[in-house]
């Protein structure tokens, strides 16, 4: 049996991987676009910073680690047409030429490309004018030679999503002067403004220049350097000047392969898969940036995370050695370090959980990570998305400083998110304490508390005593 | 409508605020037995360390907070009898008078006294001749007089729990040669020996001697200090001097009051009451350190921890204002700090489960607690049990150094044992990533992998290639 993958990122590795752990008799070739396979891409703005170093270390496994899996790598082979009826794969190799691979079950794991958001004059803008975006190893090596090179003292960073605000830092630390220009009226717009708020100015206190309602309409090159311009707050043009741009906007699916091939696009124009990730077409399989996300809430839509592409090239490793795996379904869980702050969140906001029928209602609390008696508590910020008819929570979204443990307590929601916990059950749950570490009631169930408080024992005629029950969860 | 607690810490204050919360027309009496209501008690080794001053940080709330939400309390009180019939409770203050309060609902927290474990010599023996307990304010007090005024260069602690750990280090870093003597084969015997050898060797590390397979007999006092003597390993005779003895063997709940009105005990001694906190006797709730912990898989059993006690004091304050709450049951979840590492567990150990009809199995991994190529990254050890025959995960520990998220990361596992995953589906939870914080695959999704593979998928006739899918894992 011969098992093709498209794709030598996370999803496509993942399911080489899995297909060869199950059944080793398995023969797994993966046919891989570039010279990088199994990289980390959520690692480029730690090679950036210059906290990782070599680059070759930003491998999840070596080249020695895969073929000692016994995996075939094909690198730099580019996969142009599948012939889904002759079971073939047409590939393209780094001197031009073509050949076809035969194939039993196929994996497409084409992954998702930069978006430029139809901003103008990227077209004939790129690296060697120190214009940049950042998604691959190759985009790695520009801008780091950008960077050595033009030695830039000024950057605009266009976008200020997860990426973006990693760039900000990565650029910052190496001593340049960062702008962050952001569309929508906060930074980090996948939290409430209230807590990208914290984020700003954790930027703003690092020095970078954050400008909000910024919609960026060209991106030039002029005799003193790069010209952006575009449409700023109330309405008024803006245009400013820097000596190196990253665009860092979000990405697009890549389809074109699959898409030739007969599969349905979907959610974001991603690639339409079941849970199974089977594309319809018989035997290709689809996994990772360029498939819709089913999401355990919102049902089919499109939201990549690296985390999730692992995951979603498990099961179709597993499927396509006859397994009979299903993706348990995303919750959109994310968390984002800037600088020394950590912003988390899983599942809705309240605009998403009303779009899904849910009659969300939120609250924000505050709770020391640990007894404030003990030496170094800080406070993390939590916002809570319950429904309000159910008791059910639907989301939370955290901030905190670095080493408050921010990223585990969103799992702790997460993993209730994941069992449909109303939010008062969270109180139930037997959570670790010692002072250190914790608080007798934890964070996480000061934030529930909070909520329950607000949206349940208000509404059923418990009084207004909101703080009582606060002093001593929260030291 | 009048309530009284008996108890002024974590269980009878959580019950009088819930109380005061959901109904603030009540009115509700704490009856305290000493000056020191609301004290945390697991914050009192780091009072001793130095790291905590003045000792009224220690106070969950000051007297002010607790006076501002309306509950009355009776300091160094003691409750000496109940009359169930009668619904009045005989307390009798500092000057031995003696005086009756009526009451419409009664919620006894009397807590629990550290265990002497039958060591000879210790009735005689107390803080004026350097022999500790460590319990209460008091026993603090003592402890903080004697280390001042004896000036001991050498202490012996008789026990290795929790307590026991962390007043190694505490004693440490006041600079006092400390030596641990443990009954049992390991320190921290809650823990696999695997696990608590870790332990072991961050004492050794941090300068403590410990010894293991030490049963202690006697505590005497000679001209030159004092003499620690039992049967060392092998049945040999041993015997320690040293300028202070702390005992810290555990505790036994503090049952007479409720006994002697005709309460029934049961595991560990402690006062039945069922989920609602009832003891049975008509008005009459308990909760806290002096009755048995329902846990959700053991059942009744005995298990005092200050995150519990909060919870059932919740539940009997909600009920005794006419609420429905159910305490939904303990996991055993604890966790400690030793020095720089962090030990935690949830659920059951093998010996634990096989008791209670389970086929437990267990594997060992580690992982980092994040991508290794981003700076600081370290292994947590994590050993997971589950059911051989039906997968369902039964209990994890783990071990990792202070800042590894170690605490959050077993309230992931808790979260999951409450709601009776099996080990396989909790790499289906969808955890936080990036870099600087975790994995694609969190370590705790690394853990239950092993697990599967060892467990499961082996069992499954899966060849054996256990070490396949862990670079992408762990790295």
């Amino acid at each position: 049996m011969h098992i093709v993958a498209i794709g030598g990122s996370d999803a496509g590795i993942s399911a080489g991987l899995r297909a060869r752990e199950l059944d080793p008799s398995v023969d797994v070739t993966v046919v891989v676009a570039d010279a990088y396979p199994n990289f980390s891409i959520c690692g480029i703005p730690y090679y950036v910073s210059g906290e990782v170093r070599p680059w070759q270390s930003l491998a999840h496994r070596t080249h020695a680690d895969l073929a000692a899996t016994g995996m075939q790598l094909r690198l730099d082979t580019l996969a142009t047409r599948i012939d889904v009826a002759g079971r073939r794969l047409t590939v393209r190799d780094r001197y031009g030429a073509e050949s076809e691979l035969g194939y039993d079950e196929l994996i497409v794991c084409t992954g998702a490309s930069p978006s430029t958001a139809g901003i103008a004059g990227l077209d004939e803008l790129g690296p060697e004018h120190g214009v940049h975006v950042l998604h691959s190893m190759g985009d790695t090596f520009a801008l780091e030679r950008s960077l050595e090179e033009r030695d830039p003292q000024t950057a605009i960073i266009i976008g200020a999503g997860y990426v973006g605000l990693e760039m900000a830092e990565a650029l910052t630390v190496r001593g340049i002067r960062v702008t962050q220009l952001q569309r929508g009226p906060e930074v980090l717009s996948t939290l409430d403004a209230e807590l990208g708020g914290l984020i700003r100015a954790e930027l703003v206190r690092n020095g970078v220049e954050v400008v909000t309602g910024s919609r960026v309409e060209r991106v030039a090159r002029t005799s003193d350097g790069l010209t952006v311009t575009g449409t700023g707050a109330g309405g008024v043009a803006f245009s400013r000047m820097a000596d190196l741009v990253l665009v860092v906007v979000g990405v697009a699916p890549n389809t074109g392969l699959l898409e030739r091939a007969g599969a349905t696009l979907g959610a974001g124009r991603a690639v339409v898969v079941d849970e199974a990730m089977r594309t319809g077409l018989p035997h290709v399989y689809a996994a990772g940036d360029g498939v819709v996300t089913h999401h355990r809430q919102l049902g089919a839509t499109y939201l990549p995370l690296g985390s999730t592409a692992h995951k979603q090239g498990r099961v179709a490793g597993e499927n396509a050695v006859g397994g009979d795996a299903r993706f348990a379904g995303s919750l959109g869980t994310q968390v984002v370090k800037v600088f020394d702050l950590i912003a988390a969140r899983t599942g809705l906001r309240e605009r998403e959980a009303t779009a899904v029928g849910f009659t969300p209602a939120s609250s924000t609390a505050a709770a020391d990570d640990h007894k404030a008696y003990y030496p170094g508590a800080r406070p993390i910020t939590m916002r809570v998305t319950g429904d309000a008819g159910t008791g059910r929570l639907l989301g939370a979204q955290l901030v905190g400083s670095w080493g408050t443990e921010v990223a585990k307590r969103v799992d702790v929601f997460a993993t209730a998110l994941h069992h449909e916990m109303t939010v008062a059950a969270i109180t139930e749950l037997d959570l670790s304490y010692t002072p250190p570490l914790g608080s007798p009631w934890d964070a996480v169930q000061v934030a529930a508390q909070s909520w329950t408080r607000m949206h349940v024992e208000q509404d059923a005629g418990v009084s207004d005593v909101e703080t009582l029950d606060q002093p001593a969860d929260s030291r």
